[in-house]
C-alpha cells in the first residue's frame, strides 16, 4: 500500500486557509487532521487529544529535547507543535494527513518531510487582502497595518512552496487543491511499487 | 498570461488512452489537439488540416531536414509527424495542447519541451489488457501475443513519464488526468510571473 500524502496548505492571514482547509475536509472527509500540542490553558469547550494535547511547558520542554517535533512556535509566548510519531504513523497506514499552518511551520516540515506536498493560498490581490482583514472588524489600524505588512513579507516567501491557489472564489480554490491530492497520488514515483509489482507478475 | 500546458497521455495498446484522451477532451473542450503531418494516402471521410496534413515523402524529408517536426516517427512504411511551429503557437497563446501518442513519441517530446506533462496510461493488469486486446476481436493469436510483448516492454519504460494512471474504470482515470492537468496549472513556477506582478504592485 502506498503511504499516504502530507499536505501543507499557507498562506497569509485573510488568504483563506482555514475556510479552503475546511471545504477540502467536507469533500474528502478521509483526510486525517494532525492534533498540536500545546502549552497555553484550555479554552472551555476544547477537549483533551481531540483540539489539542495540553502540555506544561517543562513536558513541551522535554519533547523538544527528544526530537517529537515535526514542527513547533512559539506564539504569544505559548508553544505550539506537531509531535511527529502519530502524524508518521498514519501517513504509514495509508492515510493522508492535512496540516493548515504558516510559513515557517512549512518549512520546518518540509525539511523533516521532504515528500510533503506544500500547497500555498494567496489572495487574489493586496487590496482584497486587505479589504477581508477590515470585513473581519477585528481590526485596529495598527494591526492591520502589522498584518498587511507580514502578508507581504509572507508572500515573498512563496517559492518555498510546491503550488500556489489564488483564492478569488473559495469553492474554485477548493477545487484546485483537491485536484492537487488528487494529481499526487498519480505521481509516478508514488506507484513504482505497484508498477514493478505488475511486471514481476505473469 | 502563463503559456498552456502540453500534455502528452501515452500507454500500451489495450491501456485505454484513446477512450481517456476523448473523455477528457468532453469535460475540457478548449483543449486543443494537435493535427499530425503524414506520408500516407487519405482515407475516405479525411479531411487535410483536420485529421492529417498530407505531404509526399519529398515533402515530409524536407520537414525533417528542417527540424520542423516535435516527434515523428515511420508505421509500416509510412510518416506520421507533429509539426513544431503550431503546437508552440498554441501553448505561447495559452491554450492547452494534448498529444495521445506512443512511448517513442512521448520522449523525443519531452526531450524537446521538458515542460511537457507526461502521463502514463496503466492496464488494472496484465490479465486485464490481454482480456481487452481479446475482446476487440482484431486479434490473431500471433498478433495478441506481440502485442502482450510489446505491452510489457513499454510498461517497464513507465520511469520517463511524470504521473501514471491505473485505468481500471475509464470515468475514474478520465477524473484522474484531469485532475492532474488542473493541479499541474497550480505548479508554483508556473504562477511566478503572476505573484511577482502582485508583489511589485501596491
Amino acid at each position: 500500500m502506498n503511504d499516504g500524502l502530507l499536505i501543507v496548505l499557507s498562506g497569509p492571514s485573510g488568504a483563506g486557509k482555514g475556510t479552503i482547509h475546511d471545504k477540502v475536509l467536507q469533500i474528502m472527509p478521509e483526510i486525517k487532521k494532525s492534533i498540536s500540542v500545546t502549552t497555553r490553558k484550555p479554552r472551555k469547550h476544547e477537549i483533551e487529544g481531540v483540539h489539542y494535547y495540553f502540555k506544561t511547558e517543562e513536558e513541551y520542554s522535554q519533547m523538544i529535547a527528544d526530537g517529537e517535533f515535526l514542527e513547533t512556535a512559539s506564539v504569544y509566548c505559548h508553544n505550539y507543535g506537531t509531535p511527529k510519531a502519530p502524524v508518521f504513523e498514519m501517513l504509514k497506514n495509508g492515510s493522508d494527513v492535512i496540516f493548515e499552518i504558516d510559513n515557517f511551520g512549512s518549512r520546518q516540515i518540509k525539511k523533516k518531510y521532504p515528500d510533503a506536498v506544500t500547497i500555498y493560498i494567496m489572495p487574489p490581490s493586496f487590496e482584497e487582502l486587505e479589504r477581508r482583514l477590515i470585513a473581519r472588524g477585528t481590526e485596529t489600524p495598527d494591526s492591520l497595518k502589522t498584518r498587511l505588512g507580514n502578508a507581504r513579507r509572507e508572500l515573498s516567501e512563496y517559492k518555498d512552496f510546491d503550488y500556489i491557489v489564488f483564492n478569488d472564489d473559495a469553492d474554485v480554490a477548493t477545487e484546485q487543491v483537491v485536484a492537487i491530492i488528487r494529481a499526487e497520488k498519480c505521481r509516478m514515483y508514488r506507484n513504482e511499487q505497484t508498477v514493478k509489482g505488475m511486471l514481476k507478475r505473469k
